[in-house]
């Protein structure tokens, strides 16, 4: 039990609050419940459903976990639901190959990977993790059929998806059917007020709403975030279209695909990804109508995130490595150069940088190609075996400064 | 398991045996794997499965049991399946009240009612009962989504009355699909090689075949008898549309209905009802094609049919009583009369009869009005406290054969 802010309850803390769990959303449903919700004397239960799978977190998937956070902040119970009970099925049909069915162990590893993850965002005191299996096993058949005659087949294939396949003849399988009503059960096993979920999970969310009223609950509030745009400021963001930027990401990366998106993109950003206040936001917007550099505003979003993910050190270090790199530009316009003469035998790499002096050692070289380090006229070199043929002529790097155009003879 | 009769596996037998199980049989899915099947060495298992309801079986729901029993004598395996498990939920919706969920006592009480009136025609010895809460219990809510993900939606919906419900927009909950599954279900649990149902189970037999390929098993060959018609020879035989013969009347009643139903009508009873061979019903047709009084051949019918519930005796009694009332005609012509003097008064139909001579004292006269023996002008008199009322006059009648004309004064 998280420990309760307490609220004063004058109707501008409550609007300051709705205001910040608005933000960002694409719908709520309905905002009037969520703020008369938010005046019971009571932590709201704030349910969050994610898939056992455990992926590769980026920025976009932290956008509902922000909000998870909003809320734990105000002083609410948020629930982190891992829905393991299809996982521990699999693919039914048989068909799809990779989705066999996952042994409890891979789903508690599966979720510790996880949570590693979300907890840099969520106070991890404040978090219950629970498996949708506790509950959804223990109904039994008969609970899956009493489950069932809660919802009618035309609302189910109101779904977008299910329309289309319906309509286009492409086959629904009936235990479709089954896994939007056991995830709507999780609202009705946890008693969720509130849940949250990307765009794409409306439906499913209103079928927690409808089943919690079946089964005599007040409905939950659903509130839906939109789908993040990638650094492109077009597309979605996404691990397969190039535009993401993963939160294990290294400092100076994210700060570089961070500084990288346009400044329309950054206040999006802002609204769904910062912690600050609106009132904060509201000044900044203000600062640069007024003539503030953007860039400076840019800074202060890479510094939020990636203070969140790697320390408040790492993102200053971040920044003083872009700031350095930028005025320094791509490369610095005169450097020593060298040639290194092989009887035509051609150079390790090592020796070539040791050679040119941007290393004192071969095995520092080698340390630092393996540490990314080294690059041969802007790209990075990961191969230690590399060799410089005789007639190489480029750029060799070492680290962000030291450079040496290097001829092999 | 029941002792085999030995298969000569001659074609004529084979043959035979066909012949006779597809008589009266609606439609056999497929006839050819059906002789197929008959063919292995080693007894058929034949799967019926039956509501946990008890109703008082008429004639009509004797076809199947018939059916049945045409394959005990076969030599092959009965299974008698009581479909408790959806009676264990009851109506899931709750919207049906009538339909709470039964207890396992429950249960099993209506199935030995049920037994005590399908071992007349079955086998009890060679008869097996099973519940198929036994198997889709143990299936868990994990092996009910399995199951869903056998079947589409699509398929689903062209079952007819799923197709009338969904275009005309009445509602289909979720968990009506899931119970032809569940059905079907219990034929891969009892690995079934014949399923036998209603004409209107058709879909779900269907069902059961499919998912039986599912699960790696040879397809259960499906047989469905028509339903019977009732004594109109219109409608289908029905407790509600009065046009039925309930296999615990009274013989006299049986008689009664049976040889009321049309000569045409006879023969269809005949195909349906009777375990007469081919043969025996082919000569039967051809002595009344020759002039044969068809009286007389509906006489055989009531016999075997009166026999199987209440034995040879009563069969020959009641055919005897028929016969005596038939000749005797509905009323005698000569009968004795009586005025009864009541002074204006009129007088109680017990001092009536007793006053008549019908009845021998007021008390047997009540107990015949209670076993309904009593009829004024042919019309049955259920109430005890019925006064006549002076000016009356009319036919009083006491059991089959006392009569007296009645004048009250």
């Amino acid at each position: 039990m998280p420990d309760l802010v307490k609220f004063s309850k004058t109707m501008s803390d409550l609007e300051r609050s709705v205001a910040l769990l608005a933000r960002g959303t694409e719908e709520i449903i309905k905002q009037e419940d969520l703020e008369a919700r938010l005046q019971l004397d009571r932590p709201l239960r704030i349910k969050v459903g994610f898939d056992p799978t455990a992926p590769d977190l980026h920025l976009g998937h932290t956008v509902l976990i922000n909000k998870m956070r909003q809320f734990q902040d105000l002083g609410h119970e948020v629930t982190f639901l891992i829905g393991d009970f299809t996982g521990l099925i699999g693919d039914p049909t048989g068909k799809n190959v990779t989705r066999k069915p996952m042994t409890t162990e891979e789903v508690k590893a599966n979720a510790e990977t996880y949570a590693t993850q979300v907890f840099k965002i969520l106070d991890e005191e404040k978090t219950r993790i629970r498996f949708n299996s506790e509950w959804l096993h223990a109904l039994g058949s008969e609970g899956m059929i009493r489950l069932a005659a809660r919802y009618t087949v035309a609302r189910m294939l109101e779904r977008d998806d299910f329309e289309k396949r319906y309509r286009s003849g492409q086959p629904i399988a009936v235990h479709e059917f089954l896994y939007p009503l056991a995830q709507g059960y999780d609202s009705v096993a946890l008693e969720a007020d509130v849940e949250m979920g990307g765009t794409d999970q409306k439906f499913n969310l209103l079928v927690g709403r409808h089943l919690q009223q079946q089964y005599g609950q007040p409905p939950q509030i659903v509130m839906t975030v939109p789908l993040l745009e990638g650094t492109d400021g077009v597309q979605k963001m996404s691990k397969s279209l190039g535009n993401y930027i993963g939160i294990v990401e290294p400092p100076d990366e994210m700060f570089g695909k961070l500084m990288s998106i346009s400044d329309e993109l950054m206040w999006r950003y802002f609204d769904l990804l910062s912690f600050r206040s609106n009132e904060d936001l509201a000044a900044l917007r203000q600062s640069v109508a007024d003539g503030r550099n953007p860039r400076d505003v840019k800074f202060l979003l890479c510094e939020e995130i990636i203070s969140r993910f790697h320390g408040a050190r790492a993102a200053e270090q971040a920044q003083e490595t872009f700031i350095a790199r930028f005025r320094e530009g791509a490369m610095p316009e005169d450097m020593p150069e060298k040639t290194l003469d092989t009887d035509g035998e051609g150079i390790g790499i090592a020796a070539a940088l040791s050679g040119c002096g941007l290393t004192s050692s071969n095995s520092e070289a080698f340390r630092m190609i393996q540490q990314g380090g080294v690059r041969i006229d802007g790209e990075k070199v990961s191969d230690r075996g590399l060799v410089l043929p005789a007639g190489f002529s480029g750029i060799l790097q070492v680290g962000k400064r030291k450079f040496c155009k290097a001829d092999v003879r």
